[in-house]
């Protein structure tokens, strides 16, 4: 019988780009299709996507995308993705609804492909189905996706946590998984971002009774930011607010559209007469307000950073004023995340955040959780997913603890193929994968040299000479030109550079004049050359050389 | 009777950059110079120091500089003060220890006036007067600095946390501080960098418990990273290695220089035999083995960095290795750590660290150690330093709930003046302070200008564009030359640009190519103006104009 293969194109070993194909003989289906944030090393970069080349190179044989939830490290590589490939793409009601306008702001949606599935729905792809299970997580309609190969079953547990007092009332279907579990789950893609902490997470509904008791004592206006996308958390705000008596006005668009949509679809219930508008604001004290706001991440142009800034007309700060700093600092975020809230401080806010305050739950799982997943779907291979290294390592070394065998284990990379027979799985070989990066104008594939280059030009600026040479008669015309931007060397130190090119250029015969890579060759290596050496600094050295 | 002034240079609103004046009549004295390292808004900046403009200004008047203990953020500016302002410098026989290499690095330290204080002493500056007081951190010799003014005490905390078991057993002494608050402290300048923190911080000690827990359990090898100042650790981690039988080895100038000045200074005592070079490792198996190294904040050049790449010439981290990461990420290297513990894992390295293991404790208070210190000194006026608004904020919080009214306390920001007079203090007007930012090569100053074209340069790289010009005859000379770096723009996008700025060029009267700003304003401006309409890109655009 053929194999199985499990191929991540992102997600294992880092967090985010979530994207899982699996394979079976002439079907492929893809699972998830995030983004992922860049690092402090991508300058200039707006997002990170994965390389979709072994999908286009297989185009004839994809059979749909298949989508756990809304957050964008699974679903904001979505637009790239189908703009080049127009399969199916199932999702939730709901999760359909949420990423529509982004799909509108660069597809055609109409001449998409989209189609909603339900829990317990059995979705057929060529030789294989995937069935979405029910499970918790810090966002609404979130899936687990079992897929049946003919070698058992591979479940992707999506993100998840096992809250039991969810704040839609919508369980875990633990039920189901027990029974995939006796049907035979062959391999367990597991969430493990959390494998660090043990014990249970704490409830969503926990966060309620802490924004109560706020939203009660304060006596001025308190306003609370979270994610867009985090509906539970805002519905616990609307609902803590009504109970307070205080009304709830929104700032943000993202947050503003999040509402409306799922205020129309009932996965968000205002309690009647506790939503205003900004403007309204001002008929009501300050004990009777509270705000939503977008910014949590410290996104320059967010009405929170705005608003800190003292430079946000729709809404000002004041002091007595209380924020609720209910998110998590995406990596990377955290200086600008700390400059925004001392800004507050500053102002006379009061901001609640951290450790000691209540005010934000994890949506994902801790180590009960993640074993009490793996007790009930009895996977006979296991391999972490949604955790960089040190999160594989350490859920492995939980899984060797509850007695699984290494060669049941696979700490799996970015692109390795991870290939199901009968009887035997191993990681077999792998397919080309990289990160894709996407610039501010939203064009993917910045070349690693153009990163280069500028992490130079970042450290040290740019040096620009230019020389005109008459290149029949061999020689230089006029003086040489210098300018340089973002670079800090002492006084005059650009004159000097200018002797010492003319020195090396004068020594060059009619000859070699005439050769304008030569004349080239001898500009850049002496000026950079030169400051490296007198003065300790490496500027990337531009070089013109105009022929007349 | 005239007045007495405090102004901090640097380390209010901030963690870093520790610089504080005290003024009186014709006499200053400046306690701490310390440096801090750069946010990811300043690309290319080595380290950053305060400002000490106000000081050469008053350079007669300055009688000295006082050192409370020998951490960066406290000492790190002092070779760029010195330089210009040889004044007498008070450290403790261990600090002048431990800072002489960076000293002698950049000056010539025979000419310099070094004084050696101890706890108790009254060195006289002028009409000021400064008394050292022993107090617990996590460096060994760390003083409190009590000025006598005219108008009473100013205690600056320094850095502390009270610790009872002392690894090196010499107590901090409150006897002393409850003395001084009886003689009375006008005003308590108070470390806050972790009044988040409720309760007592845990002492030094407790790290060496699970130390030796670790080092008995590993079948293998087992590293330890931390600042290389941290004497205290570095000596529990020598003393648990000998009670379970390792040897330690050292990797790591700073950590080796570090570790051989205080053995000579006793202020480190390793047990006898314990140390071993790195080249006699091999003669011992590997549970008997045990290695300090540097690396903590995963700088690319230091010995851990290198061994987690497997670059490292003289040792490589082995499958069962253990690396206990016992140190805490300075804001802004928490990328660079993870990414090193990720490859660490990746090896086969296990890695402890973060809140799960107890591995590292802080050095600086918790809140019911900062409310024993004001208890103890009953200062009228308090202002929290060593930290940034939201800490200075807390602080005054908390101090409101100790009972101070609102005119005794003080959020003070880098150039602040705080005015004390015989009966009443204010913060009236302030110095012009800013950061001076130090680039790669060791120079000081680089411009706000240089940092926006740097980010510039970052986000989306240069363009050149060069045009030659007979300027008698006003025409363009040949054909535009254009080039790039850094820059990520569609492909033809250069050609674009030239065709434009030859249409833009074209436009141009004979006059106005006589007039050479004129062509460059048009060139830059027609390539700029195109490249972020129709690209949405904004590279810094640099033009060459050469005359013929």
């Amino acid at each position: 019988m053929s194999s199985v293969r499990v191929i991540p194109l992102g997600g294992v070993g880092e967090i985010g780009k979530n994207c899982t194909v699996i394979e079976q003989d002439d079907d492929i289906i893809v699972l998830d299709c995030g983004l992922s944030f860049p690092t402090e090393e991508m300058p200039g970069i707006d997002i990170v996507i994965p390389d979709f080349t072994y999908l286009l190179e297989n185009k004839d044989r994809v059979r749909g995308i298949f989508i756990t939830h809304a957050h964008e490290d699974h679903v904001g590589a979505l637009p790239y993705l189908l703009k080049e490939l127009n399969v199916p793409l199932y999702a939730s009601e709901f999760t359909h609804a949420l990423i529509r306008n982004k799909l509108d702001e660069k597809l055609d949606t109409k001449k998409l492909d989209l189609r909603t599935y339900k829990g317990g729905d059995i979705l057929k792809a060529g030789s294989l189905s995937v069935e979405p299970i029910r499970i918790t997580h810090s966002i609404p309609e979130n899936y687990s996706l079992a897929v049946r190969t003919k070698h058992g079953i591979v479940l992707l547990t999506s993100d998840f946590k096992l809250d039991f007092t969810p704040v839609d009332g919508k369980q875990s279907n633990l039920n189901r998984f027990a029974e995939i579990g006796k049907e035979g789950v062959v391999l367990l893609l597991s969430d493990s971002t959390n494998v660090e902490r043990p014990g249970w997470g704490p409830s969503e509904q926990s966060v309620k009774k802490e924004l109560e008791a706020v939203l009660a004592a304060a006596e001025g206006r308190v306003l609370l930011t979270t994610f867009a996308s985090n509906i539970h958390r805002m519905q616990q705000f609307f609902e803590a607010a009504a109970d307070v008596g205080r009304k709830v006005a929104i700032v943000g668009r993202r947050m503003e559209q999040n509402v409306e949509i799922c205020s129309q679809m009932k996965f968000i219930r205002i309690p009647k007469g506790t939503q205003i508008r900004l403007d309204e604001m001002k008929q009501y004290p300050d004990d009777k307000v509270a705000i939503l706001t977008t910014g949590s991440q410290g996104e320059p142009m967010s009405a929170l950073v705005q608003m800190s800034r003292g430079e946000y007309g729709r809404l000002q700060i004041r002091a007595g004023d209380t924020l609720i700093y209910s998110a998590r600092p995406i990596p990377g975020n955290e200086g600008a995340i700390w400059r925004t809230i001392n800004r507050l401080f500053r102002q006379g806010c009061k901001v609640m955040y951290g450790q000691n305050s209540n005010v934000h739950v994890s949506g994902h799982a801790y180590q009960e959780e993640l074993k009490t997943m793996i007790n009930l779907t009895q996977p006979y291979y296991l391999a972490p997913v949604h955790g960089e290294p040190r999160h594989q390592e350490i859920y492995l070394q939980m899984a060797r603890a509850m007695g699984y065998p290494e060669h049941r284990l696979f700490e799996l990379k970015d692109g390795d193929c991870l290939v199901l027979e009968e009887t035997s799985a191993a990681i077999m070989g792998g397919i080309q994968v990289g990160r894709v990066l996407v610039d501010n104008s939203g064009r993917p594939g910045v070349p690693d040299e153009v990163l280069r280059d500028r992490r130079n030009l970042a450290n040290d600026g740019v040096v620009s000479v230019t020389v005109v040479v008459d290149i029949e008669q061999g020689e230089i015309v006029g003086d040489t030109m210098i300018s340089a931007r973002g670079f800090h060397g002492p006084e005059g130190s650009l004159e000097k550079v200018t002797e010492v090119v003319d020195h090396a250029l004068d020594a060059l015969s009619r000859e070699e004049v005439t050769d304008v890579s030569r004349v080239r060759h001898e500009v850049a290596d002496s000026a950079r050359r030169f400051i490296q050496h007198r003065y300790q600094l490496r500027p990337l050295v531009l070089v013109n050389i105009a022929e007349i």
